[in-house]
């Protein structure tokens, strides 16, 4: 049997999904790409909730971010950054690179925003826009997204949104247009079951305006030139795009579409609380509190005298490969996801493994 | 039959390098991976024709010249662009959004830089880098890479060399450290016979000396990091790489050095010559002069009064894609590669569906 992989991504790739990469090459600037790249538009709209194309570049979740900052915004304008771990962090270096004035808004790790804190700075400073990581994968918390979004939208109207939805989007509730999300920015390798390579982009019409007056300190990552060239006949892509994953993305999105977003958004949801409930029974703690833990990856807290590497190496033995924790959680939490294509069966083998890592069976 | 792909990348992909892809995915910071990653180095050495370590982004040659720019220079710096073609081009906007200042040396297109022109140039002025585009895939000419690289580190030997070698590498001479490049970028999709989503960067010592004392104004690009990640053990990236094709390009590289990089480069040319003479036995004209002809990608002037749209349609009714030219050259010339998998049958096909369309047989 394969390993078990719950690491919070890449996640499994069904197999019809990879199978669709055995497909050769086409002329990316032909007919039959422009009509892969349309039906890709039509079904990544449904899943971001969105009636704004989704630019699509080789490229990673770090990537999408650093994309979002390269267009949205000039240098030396002024960013608030909600921060409460690793992910948010990395955002807020990709954009002092880019020359951004970045006041970043802490909570503790394993918290999510307290939205008072939020209400403060933002009647404090006018920030021209709002970094948020909607679900923090180094520490499993879940932030309140919409909340936020109302609460920004409607103190500080004119603050551009942006949200990395990496490892949120399709598998936690997420409706761009409704809410009001300015940038959501993800990737292919986590909820959306695909592997890793592609970076997905979608903006508001009031941010492609302003990105319209703005040159990107990147060419690579150019949103302007994505969208002229999403809007050839036939649709194209600036440079070469990353054509098998894109065969895998189409079949990917099809599956998701079969099952419902909003299902599928239910189902990571049952999936979780599955989760944390077992993980309780075996004495153990979830990292977050329960009104903000994950729905995507759940993060626990080591045992003590077990210690991380026993625990990491006792699951590798029996065929399940968990993630440890990043920078100052390192040794004291590990993290299982249950993104995309995992289900109870992976879950209940991982249970069963840890019991027998921790001598309960 | 499937359409015989003749566009300058993406290129055919054989059936065991698709095939690799359906492996699933593996956990990015285990031994696994380390091993995959270490195996890649090994062998994207022996192509590079360097003992230095070649980074692995997800991204394309567009991206890698991003790289580029953006980690061996700072702000201000002044560059020398040689340019004869679309892709130079490109490459001066990339490297002006990084705020370089770069001066464009401009030969005609269609051929190749005069070494007296950039002799003058780099006694005019100091520069702390040349960018170069090795072979011109827009034009289908070949550069003289190393008498150029010769004569840069004689007159000027401090400016660092950094060229595009996306549709040249292991299609054509190019000897990074023996000749002395500091910079060698290229992508997965061209004579490398992988799908697209794989920037490749290798940076000589000294570069990387410069490297270690400068912020990249990318993160996503970032080299410094990049090496840091590489040198872990077990070996990794910064952040989540594009697996898939990495097992592509692991099984493409198996077959390239199975083949000798000097074989490869010898069949290159061969087949360019094949087709150049096959071109002409029609009452064709090559676009570019014989002695820059590029071994990888060939540009044919469209006969007139034919013209391009009803040969590309004609060809394509026999299954048979090739490319227009770009920007000023659209009409002008029509561009067939012969890189990677491409052999001699492909080119007799296309060779007797273009007699047909032009009314030979």
């Amino acid at each position: 049997m394969k390993d078990i992989l719950l690491i919070p991504g890449p996640t499994p790739v069904p197999e019809d999904v990879r199978g669709a990469m055995f497909e050769d090459m086409i002329d990316h600037r032909g007919e039959r790409f422009g009509k892969l790249l349309d039906r890709l538009q039509f079904k990544l709209k449904k899943v971001f909730m969105t009636s704004r194309p989704v630019y699509i570049f080789p490229g990673t979740g770090t990537g999408a971010l650093e994309c979002a900052v390269s267009n949205l915004f000039d240098r030396g304008e002024r960013i608030l950054s909600l921060s409460n771990g690793a992910f948010a962090e990395r955002w807020i270096e990709i954009a002092r690179r880019r020359g951004l004035e970045v006041d970043a808004l802490e909570f503790s790790h394993g918290s999510a925003w307290e939205l008072s804190e939020v209400e403060k700075a933002l009647k404090n400073k006018v920030y021209a826009g709002v970094l948020m990581t909607h679900n923090e994968t180094s520490t499993g918390v879940l932030n309140p997204l919409r909340e936020a979004v109302y609460l920004i939208r409607e103190i500080s109207p004119d603050t551009l949104i942006c949200v990395d939805a990496v490892s949120s989007l399709g598998g936690a509730p997420l409706m761009m247009d409704e809410w009001g999300i300015d940038a959501v920015l993800t990737a292919s390798q986590k909820a959306l079951m695909t592997p890793p390579g592609l970076a997905l982009v979608a903006i508001s019409e009031r941010a492609f305006k302003k990105v319209l007056n703005l040159t990107p300190s990147s060419y690579y990552w150019d949103i302007k030139l994505a969208d002229e060239y999403l809007n050839k006949k036939p649709s194209q892509t600036p440079y070469t795009p990353s054509l098998s994953l894109l065969y895998a993305l189409d079949r990917a999105l099809t599956m998701i579409l079969e099952e419902g977003v909003e299902n599928s958004w239910r189902r990571h949801e049952e999936l979780a609380r599955f989760l944390r409930s077992e993980v309780r029974k075996l004495g153990l703690e979830v990292f977050p509190k329960e009104e903000c833990a994950s729905p995507t990856v759940t993060a626990i807290r080591v045992p003590e005298p077990l210690g991380f590497a026993k625990i990491k190496k006792g699951l590798e033995e029996r065929g399940v490969i968990v993630a440890g924790g990043q920078d100052s959680l390192k040794g004291k939490i590990f993290r299982v996801a249950h993104m995309g294509s995992v289900g109870k069966n992976e879950l209940l083998i991982f249970i069963n493994a840890l019991k027998e890592v921790m001598g309960l069976v």
